[in-house]
């Protein structure tokens, strides 16, 4: 690491989405039907090109409403107790970087129209990455605490900000 | 964003592996069984708290070694021609942030052992993830130039870093 204990990273586009108050945004992508657009800046757009062959992408992104560093946190899914900041995907992390999986419907431009967004309108982006099942898929991963949510229960929790996920877009 | 456009985080650990040459490290967890330490820095030690139920992660981190910017590169899985660098899960990136799923074999007071290792030995770690099933398979994506390479193939091109693969963990 040669002395250096940190990095700086440039924002390469934003993240348009509906959602414009956390406590209205999805918790977790897959449970999102919400639009949203990415914008990736010009300097960037010729690492676009092929995008369009790929149905899911990796958004990586900051969390720039986040206040970071906090090392325990109450899951958003849960609400029962605090756990360790690294075993949930709560945005106030000591780096506060998000990854979602979103669905990719169309590429124009700089513009990518993504579907499963969970994130603040004006997120800024920081990577995309291609997902790819082969790499990405992990069937039986044992997941905690998480497991002991019954699908129905994480569902019913997205239903509250479930009530704008049909507001029309407006990026 | 406020008229910032850019972010600094800091390294909160460092992934030890035993790879210390790029052309001799697995190019995707999946397909390496090599083990790796994770250190966790001891300020962020109590983060850590109940990850031992998971048995897979994410690890976020940074390319160290990469060359930022390139908005093309060759794939290592294909070579065919270069390819838009969003596309692709090369390194040298706008900004290198790498994302690995590794499986959690125990936890050690600030040392995570881990499988699946597919990074350079020095590593810096941004952030740990619980990978979780529910939220993170999509098993019907469709992932363009990847889903025409022949899983043997993927598997033979890990033959060569393979031989790396059983060598002794030296962290």
């Amino acid at each position: 690491m040669a002395g250096s204990n940190s990095v700086r990273y440039q924002f390469i586009g934003v993240i348009h989405s509906p959602f414009t108050d956390q406590k209205d945004t999805p918790i977790q992508s897959i449970f999102s039907n919400a639009q949203g657009m990415v914008e990736v800046f010009p300097p960037f757009v010729k690492g676009l090109d092929g995008l369009s062959e790929f149905s899911h992408l990796y958004l990586i992104y900051h969390f720039h409403k986040a206040t970071p560093g906090r090392l325990e946190e109450t899951p958003f899914l849960d609400g029962e107790k605090p756990r360790g900041i690294f075993c949930i995907r709560h945005y106030n992390r000591p780096n506060p970087i998000g990854i979602s999986i979103v669905e990719l419907e169309k590429v124009e431009g700089n513009c990518l129209f993504v579907k499963g967004v969970d994130v603040l309108d004006g997120t800024p982006l920081l990577d995309i990455k291609p997902y790819v099942v082969r790499f990405d898929n992990r069937e039986n991963a044992r997941s905690g605490w998480v497991d002991k949510k019954p699908i129905k229960n994480i569902q019913d929790m997205e239903a509250t900000p479930g009530r704008l996920l049909d507001r029309t877009r407006d990026p």
